[in-house]
């Protein structure tokens, strides 16, 4: 940490500020300069808390060179981590996968033919949502734990692991009973506590980009869930709110090999929910693939025009399929 | 809803989507333009969902006029709401309230100062934080049941209501037992189930906006809460996330008096967690009174140096006191 | 500045850094720490430029102490400027000054009779655009040259200076002869060449921040007018763009207390642009002056259903009237 | 264009909508509907000034379905719009275009070794800036017309057509004469007299996206170009300004694939500006490939350690011609 002290702090303010640094066990170096004093802090490990220091009179600014997160980082751990997921492997060195689903379960029949649609395509895992977060409260809340069901028998029927999303910490048995890999949603990407269950679970975990989450604090999400014994995390990036209002957000596809300087995690793209239209899922996948990410997550439907949510970024069967084929094509170009 | 067709969409897609429309037993009215046709909606009472028609060939783009709240909208309830706590009345009409104290509770002898510094000062309402949503796990964390306890102690020892935030529907028996207002965080303000379950209580609902929430987005979260029986909302601007970073958030004021105009529900303001600096709270405490706020809500800590959190934030006593003092007298100009 | 160096930079790679700080004639102060490196830069006056070190081998981040302004600072200019137009002073202990007038100029009587309104009401200021800055080009493009005299007249009419904007720099000339004060609008306050042209003059310059600038970009805009010589400037805040759509812009009234601290030039505040809506502007004016503004400045139009630009945000003369007479209310509470 | 009228208007509100719209020469349909009556304005050709409607009483807001533009729009210009600079050919059908050089132009050598460098690693196109806007007056401006002339023999004795950024009105001959493309910088983008000028010369503009300008805007701008009579515009996506601070800008990679639907234009990406970091510039240029750019503009030195201006998110010719091989391969996978 850096601690910047007024252009006229006193001498006996740069004392207290170093006194108040020894009194945290740590090292205080002054550094004058011919505007104003900073004072370099040493010996910390990881982020220091600056609370005690920077409403002291005479500080202007403290600077935080360490990070708020460090099991995620990279600097510390340099091997890559790759989450398996029965025989599918997520991470450096595998080839990316992909994963499809409707965005909400609606029903047996159309769970089913969304997973015959994904496999056949060549998706390697299914999704689709029980629980759903909608912004208004008279929109389709999701079927609950029998759409867990659908969703595992669905997967069964196609020998395909599956994930869904975990809304509150009450669904955690149920959604662990039925569910390969348990999602948290961009709403929930601060949920501390729901955060912290997970990360006693032994499950991987997708864990999305909050829609207005820097990567500092995407990444110090992810630590909350490695900090309570859970390694498999699984990143995935899914578009910021910005002013842009042309897409239903800004897919923010720069922090894929951004992560991978910064992280060991797998990350993956969320082309669906960053785009919110169509007629850009399967180039902006295509894309994210290049950029680097791990996989790709795809909403795809029996029939978009009849879905309860998210009809109009769900591919149906057809364009999901072509989509399918030109990533096979660009596979071959990416080395798998 | 106003249905856009491409500019180049054929009769038969305009057909299709008029039938659409009348499949959900609502009216299609053509309104032929010189480069396309639109298509307005008639017969929907409120928010329409666009899912089935959003998809179908030829459409450009839905437009809704309706807004996806209803109940907290002052269209079809024009009477402010007052919410009472106590005597304590906030809403129109009212003297604007003063909630203060410390953003988390650390002990019961801090907790006692900060209710007595409040008090003296003038504020009406006791806050305190008893769970803390933090960016890294390596954070303090909050007391937990511990610190309601003490937060209950400091409000009756001064004869104070008090207010804390809720976090996880498990807290909601014992947040309910100690608070007289239940809290819901910036983080937390689209957590649908927790919105639902505090619905179901007869406590008043303090509801802050999320860092990147819009408007429209903050009135249908208080309309989750409205639709579960609880009409005892009051509303919190505290900042929204944009590329400046001068201040800890931008304190969106201009929405006080919007919210004003479209909802009867009261709205307070926070400025220490909007501005993130000391120096600012009072200024911008006056301003956001003279936009018509019904309150403010405001961090103070007996000796912020040493403050667990937010300390950077915080005022001690005599900041405190300076600036009730200062907002007495600007009460008197605002005719209370 | 502060060199950060990754966790793994070799010991000659911080050599390498030091020695090329040193080539600037610069010190370097190496700061060990148990996780990375810091290397303090010593000796600066002002912003160092950083590119000779940020591209070294082993260098993480630069971090900079100093900000790229220091002529508009109060660190080194601690006495407020206060700007005079005639016998109007704009500035800290005078009282906050108003100006008012259409958007755009549209003829002489329009003109006239929106001066009129002006001067009745009190404001001291009179405006209005002659060249104006359009999204499409297929909208009205201002008076030009006519219009200033329009204006001109106008204000010696009755008696009020005036302030029109400069978009480039062949009207400079023009706009000098005609107006009382130069204004750069929010599209140019980094059209630096424009900066230096009116930074060579002697009139007051009225500088809207940029719809996306940061505050520490607005002071560096407004140095570039103080290095060329003319000291004469007037921050203006106007709403910055931000994910919300609910107002036309967010309008950032924290910064006008941080400009005070930060520096010594007077700040307007424009709540006519910040907000886009009419119904707002006299409760966000009001809420400018409790925030510490120097004066707003508002669009004022005789008859703004006719306006040609603007005219949902302008108010007529019954409503400034109103305005006005509840700012003179406000004065009284500021001591004026 | 749809207005909307307020829940409680007035039948008398109604008829005096429909009458300003007629006033117009356009016709006006009422649609009523449960909640509140809706008016649809037909027979308009394009954007619809909304000055004298959006002020009546009784109006809630005016929902625009015409864009502010039409001649960029592929809805009126289906056919993909090539611009030819000497034998190279930017647009649909075509390889993508490499655009590489220098931030600034700083002296002939190291202008004529950064050619070498951009024509043997395969770039089609040099760029090179004379005319620098800079943050802060205290850094850098550039070399002006000297830096002009420096380009051209450097892009002579390589045989390369040149691009460099105009500034100002006035540097438009000199621009015109030496450099085969005109670019409009990110701070000109709306700098309407500017984008007239170059709209009324022959040479092709390269017009990069304002850091806070909606797709919208983008597109409005272009069109200022076209309507004064010239075609020749490429856009360039360079990255917008948002919370995220990870990396300089965020790139909205999504744009490309947009633009493409809505625009006959083609779309060139800048990640070095998009991103800041020379680490991601390679990738992200892929990525922007694979979306569908039709080029990319890199910025390219032969010592960035020693750059004047943006050293950080340069290349060395070492990289640069690294990754033109990448991309080699990449355009046998797209077919070229």
């Amino acid at each position: 940490m850096l601690i910047v002290m007024d252009h006229n702090a006193t001498a006996a303010q740069v004392r207290a500020v170093q006194q108040a640094v020894e009194a945290m066990g740590l090292q205080a170096a002054p550094i004058p300069g011919r505007e104003r004093t900073a004072i370099g802090v040493l010996g910390n490990q990881g982020y220091v808390d600056d609370t005690a220091i920077r409403n002291l009179p005479g500080v202007r600014e403290c600077i935080h060179v360490s990070k708020p997160y460090k099991l995620v980082s990279r600097d510390f751990h340099p091997e890559p981590t790759v989450v398996e997921v029965g025989a599918i492997k997520i991470g450096d060195g595998h080839p990316p996968v992909v994963i499809a689903g409707p965005c909400s379960i609606e029903s047996p029949e159309q769970m089913l033919e969304a997973a015959r649609i994904a496999r056949d395509a060549g998706a390697q895992i299914l999704r689709g949502g029980a629980f759903k977060p909608r912004t208004g409260p008279h929109s389709f809340q999701g079927l609950g734990e029998k759409g867990l069901k659908f969703l595992r028998q669905a997967g069964d029927a196609v020998g395909m692991p599956v994930v869904t999303e975990i809304m509150r910490i009450e669904q955690l048995d149920a959604v662990c009973r039925y569910a390969d890999i348990l999602q948290i949603g961009a709403r929930n990407m601060q949920n501390f506590d729901l955060l912290k269950e997970v990360g006693k679970c032994r499950h991987p975990v997708l864990l999305k980009r909050g829609m207005s989450a820097t990567l500092e604090e995407f990444l110090a999400a992810a630590e909350y869930i490695l900090a309570e014994g859970n390694p498999r995390v699984i990143l995935c990036e899914r578009g910021i709110r910005t002013f842009e209002q042309a897409t239903r957000n800004t897919l923010d596809l720069s922090v894929v090999p951004l992560v991978r300087e910064l992280s060991h995690l797998p990350i993956l793209v969320d082309p669906s929910h960053a785009t919110g239209k169509r007629s850009l899922v399967a180039v902006m996948s295509k894309a994210a693939l290049v950029a680097g990410a791990h996989g790709i997550m795809v909403e795809v439907h029996p029939d978009p025009a009849k879905a309860l949510c998210d009809g109009a970024q769900s591919l149906d069967g057809e364009g999901f399929g072509r989509m399918m084929g030109d990533i096979r094509g660009l596979l071959g170009y990416l080395g798998y």
